[in-house]
């Protein structure tokens, strides 16, 4: 079965400094619903993905710190962690209470006032799940959401973005059964969609240019269903041969 | 500064079943430009983002094996590997001579002949640098090459794509002294973009439908210039916490 998809990945602009208590469902459907050239719009089955930034802003995930102390959140790092896996100097990188293993706990100071650190969603699955209803309710589109922050790696240098929380889409396809092109039983089965749908917005979302959502326009149809970042991405740490 | 680029994926069909000594790149310039509708072609500042197992099979990093054996690839597995980083069953992560931390010595027996395993290439920057000259000579364009594969990591379940060598386009945008949308100095700083490459294209290649290639288009052209993955992403084992 060959599937010649095309996929479209469209940065939207336009949507205003989040502030905690902000309706940002409804916010992210009017930057996507404004007039542009190209318009946007929003479609059965797109994907939006969303930083964890506003997503953490709109639910006032934000605690004052010291401004003229670039290490003031580490007090705030080691509140959200539930075991530091590795430290070096000032880099801690932990288990955070959610199940993700990252830096400082996934708290940033950037793009955000100088007094302010920001925090992780509490339950960023959950967060997206609320998206993906009231868009739903609003514009009647069936669409996917995924929460991405950008989180290093071992062995590689460099940041990408991952997911933190999804609604609507699978996180996991799961090609096990399926055969190659030759026919043979697939051993490598299970890909992880919902952090190459991250990585793929991040590419027009960019660090510096404000634009905190992106579409992805094209996805399969069938990989639309059930699942949740929590359930199906964050590995057992029993199960997990690092850490 | 807001930069509103949309990125095209797109599968390219077409490539034939490649063998050892195949023209890689003159098989690809062919799939690309071959009559389809709508037409693909090849444009200035294009990424192809190509699978490893059709660059290690042009060539000739094969080598034969008990196909009654699932397990026969075991000892090259070893051959490929510089240490064992970790092992469980008949699970083996190690780093291998090239560098790369990934399962199996990034060796597979999928896509190909029962009685075949398919290593990886020697150095994955040198084939994209060889397809990227070829195009580049053949048929004027400036496009920049991924050779992508498939590798898990820890903490987090399913496998995404990863760029395990490059040419033409920069493995890391380093954002470093620029500013956030609020005019911070940006903490996150370095994006591996070749990696969100990788992982984009494996969206519409999959793993089933013998889709080789994808390109990316759209890609700011300020991406393009000089860098490796040996030497910008393959973290130096002494900087690196996790092994």
């Amino acid at each position: 079965m060959t599937d010649l998809r095309r996929l479209e990945i469209i940065p939207v602009p336009g949507l205003p400094e989040v502030q905690p208590g902000d309706d940002l469902a409804g916010q992210v459907m009017d930057a996507c619903t404004a007039p542009s050239d190209p318009p946007i719009g929003l479609l059965d089955h797109d994907v939006l993905v969303i930083s964890q930034k506003v997503v953490s802003k709109a639910e006032n995930k934000l605690v004052k710190v010291d401004p003229t102390d670039p290490q003031a959140h580490k007090p705030v790092v080691l509140e959200e962690s539930v075991r530091v896996i590795r430290r070096r100097g000032d880099l801690i990188i932990s288990q955070t209470k959610h199940g993700f293993v990252c830096a400082s706990a996934g708290i940033d100071r950037s793009n955000v006032a100088s007094d302010t650190a920001v925090l992780l969603p509490d339950d960023s699955d959950r967060s997206a799940r609320r998206i993906r209803d009231a868009i739903n309710g609003r514009l009647g589109v069936d669409v996917g959401i995924v929460v991405a922050d950008t989180f290093g790696r071992p062995w590689r240098r460099g940041l990408t973005d991952v997911a933190l929380g999804c609604a609507g889409i699978k996180p996991i396809l799961d090609l096990r059964g399926t055969d190659d092109a030759v026919g043979r039983e697939l051993q490598v089965t299970e890909v992880c969609i919902v952090d190459e749908l991250a990585g793929a917005a991040e590419l027009v979302r960019g660090k510096s240019n404000g634009i905190a959502v992106a579409i992805i326009r094209g996805v399969d149809p069938a990989w639309f269903g059930p699942g949740s970042v929590q359930d199906d991405i964050v590995r057992d740490p029993q199960e997990d041969l690092f850490r």
